[in-house]
């Protein structure tokens, strides 16, 4: 059983609906066949769990390495301030447990590429 | 010369360096060979321009169809709600343009296979 879990940190939104890419992107991190059976989302308000919830579950189903990837487009004030100081106490309440935290989604390329190729796929339609 | 114009619709961030993914993405888009010239980004707020100046340097520049992008992850208040209304009053100030308007980026199953890849990496990069 791999003990390592990996965290999607979202804002969050008031509609529910908001929700629900990320429900699918946790869903394809579960059968990638990827290291990390452990796939939880986690958000920063307005939804629920939070960060230290979603983590503390994670270590209580044995994970003993988790990555948070803040699923953001930038790294703005919630990336750079608030999430850090999220991650330091939930580091402080499981010295045990690695955690480390990914750069925002957002800044890979790969998904830069992503998001290109649907936006020329819309003018596409557009025609 | 081709009279499609793009505009990336983003939220906005106090942090300017929040917005550099997306910079990033409208020169990819600018050097795509897709048929968008123009490309702009807009922001709902604490960032410029506006949905509707963008929108409006667009028509200036003599595009005759525009379409929004929202760079959203999910689709909540900000998508359903809000932009539709700064969509509508768009089309009522250049009612010769057409304006579509597409759906978040993030509902997109190669964005969110490009972020599931991400995360995988980042797994790999913790062993």
């Amino acid at each position: 059983m791999s003990s390592h879990g990996i965290v999607l940190f979202g804002h969050g939104a008031r509609d529910p609906r908001w929700a629900e890419p990320f429900e699918r992107l946790a869903a394809r991190l579960r059968g990638s066949g990827a290291p990390a059976p452990h796939v939880s989302l986690a958000f920063l308000e307005l939804m629920t769990p939070s960060l230290d919830t979603a983590v503390a579950a994670q270590v209580a189903a044995g994970c003993t390495r988790i990555t948070v990837v803040p699923v953001f487009f930038g790294q703005g004030g919630h990336v750079r301030r608030d999430l850090p100081q999220l991650v330091d106490a939930c580091r402080a309440a499981h010295p045990n447990v690695e955690i480390r935290c990914a750069t925002a989604v957002g800044e890979d390329d790969g998904v830069l590429d992503a998001i290109a190729r649907y936006c020329i796929d819309q003018l596409g339609r557009n025609a």
